[in-house]
C-alpha cells in the first residue's frame, strides 16, 4: 500500500527568518513537527481524541535529520508533503519535503515512537505496537 | 524596602534576530519570561522547589508590555534588570530593563499571579495570596 | 470610516505550549506579528511589494501589550481579528482579538512606525507619513 | 591534532518545553546553532570580524541530524559539547553532544559551507575554502 501524502500550503513568516533573510533551520523542525500533526489528524482522530482511544501519550522522537538545498524567504510560498515512509512495530518515520515553486528546497525525517506511559516506573514510556487502524489511515489505495 | 534587581549578561542570538537584522520582538519576551525566573531563583528555591512548598502551580501571566527604544542586534551584549515593581496580595508586576552600552533599549513588565489549582473547577486555577518569606526575599535593604 | 478586520481561523500547535499545557505566551506576540503581516497583505501589496512601492523599510515595533483573560491550549481552534484601531501621522497601532469559542481570550496591540532608511544618518530610520492609499485600503465601508 | 571542545552549561528554560514537559525538538536544534556560535568565537574573531576579516556571508547549513536518548525538563542542567568532527576543503561538521548529569541526552551534527557571496550571480553564494588559521584555532594541542 502506498502512504497517505499530506499536502500543506505554508507563506513563510517574517519571524522565522534570520539576518540573512532566509528561514533560521530549526523553524524547519517546527514545520515538521505540525506538518506530522495535521497528516495524523487526517486519520480522523484529532491529537487529543488519539491519545485516549489508544492509550498513547504521544509519539516522541527519537531521530530526526535535514537536507537543505534551496534557501526559503520571507513570504515564499512552499509546499510541505508529509508521509510514513516506514512503520516499524512501535516506530515510524515521517518523510517531510518542502518544496519551492515545484522545487525540493529541504527534505527531512522525523523518526518517532508510539507510546505509552510505563506502569512499572513512574516518569517512564513505554513503546507500544502502532495500532493498525491507524497504520491503515495512513496509507492510501 | 526596594526591590532586589536581578542582572542577567546576554549576547544576542542570530537565530533571535529577523531579516531587520534586529532582535524579533517576541524574542524579548521570551526573555523576560526567563529573566523572571532567575529573579524568582535568587529567593533560594528552584522554581520546582518552590511549587511543591508553597502549593502554587506556577505563576501565569494575565498582562505584559514592552516599549522599543533602540535596537539590539546579533552578537550585541545586554544587560537584563528584573526586578518586582508592584506586590498585591495575589498578583505582582515585575519590570525588565533591557540596557545595551548602558543605554535602554527596551523596557517592559509582566503582571503575572500566584496561582494554584482550584479544588472546586478541575482544569481552573485560584489566585493565591503571595507567601511573606517570597517578598521579603525579593526585597533589598 | 470603520476600520477593515482581518480574520484569521489558526489551530494551536504542539510547538507552541508550555509544560502548563496552555500557550506560551510570547507565542502570542509571533500570532500577533504574523496577523499584522496578513491584515497589511489585505491592500493588494504583499510585504515585499509594500517596501519598494512606498521606498519603506518595514513597519518597526515600537510599543505592545496584552492581556491574557483566557489560556488557549494544544489544538485549540482560535479566531485572530486585526485591525489598525488608530493613525497617526507616521504610526499606527494595531489592535487585535484572539477569540476562543466565541470568547475574547487574549487582547492585544501592536505600535508600528511606517519607516525608512535615514539618508543622513547611515544604520538608522525614519519616520515616514504613511501613504494615504494604505490608510483607505485598510478602513472599509 | 584533535579538536578543540567548547563547554557550554546551559539551564532547561520553561520556554523551551512542551506540554510533555520536556524539551520540544526544534529548541536543541537552536541550542546547536547558539553552540556553534560560541565554538567559532573561541578563534579570537566575533562572528562579524570574521565576516569581514575572511570575505565570507556565513556558515549556511547544508544538513542537520540529532537523536534523542533522555529528555531533558525544565530546570535541567545540562552541558553542551561542540567540535568541528571533519574538515572538508570548504564544508565542516560539528558535532554536538547534549550531557544531562554526565549522561548523553542528545547527540547531533551540523554540516555547513564556508560561504561567500557568488559575484557572478546576485542573491547566490559560493562555497569557499576554509581559512587555515580558523582550523588551526579550533584544533587543540
Amino acid at each position: 500500500m502506498a502512504a497517505l501524502v499530506n499536502r500543506r500550503q505554508l507563506r513563510i513568516e517574517w519571524g522565522q527568518c534570520d539576518p540573512a533573510g532566509i528561514v533560521f533551520y530549526p523553524q524547519y523542525l517546527m514545520i515538521f513537527d505540525a506538518c506530522t500533526g495535521q497528516l495524523f489528524a487526517r486519520t480522523g482522530h484529532s491529537a487529543l481524541a488519539m491519545r485516549e482511544k489508544f492509550g498513547i501519550i504521544g509519539m516522541p522522537l527519537v531521530e530526526t535529520g535535514a537536507r537543505f538545498l534551496l534557501p526559503c524567504r520571507f513570504d515564499d510560498e512552499v509546499t510541505v508533503e508529509s508521509e510514513v515512509a516506514e512503520w516499524g512495530r512501535s516506530s515510524f518515520t515521517v518523510r517531510h519535503r518542502i518544496l519551492k515553486a515545484g522545487e525540493l528546497a529541504v527534505e527531512g525525517f522525523e523518526k518517532r515512537v508510539w507510546a505509552s506511559v510505563d506502569p512499572t516506573k513512574p516518569g517512564s514510556i513505554k513503546a507500544q505496537k502502532i495500532a493498525a487502524e491507524i497504520i491503515t489511515a495512513l496509507s492510501s489505495g
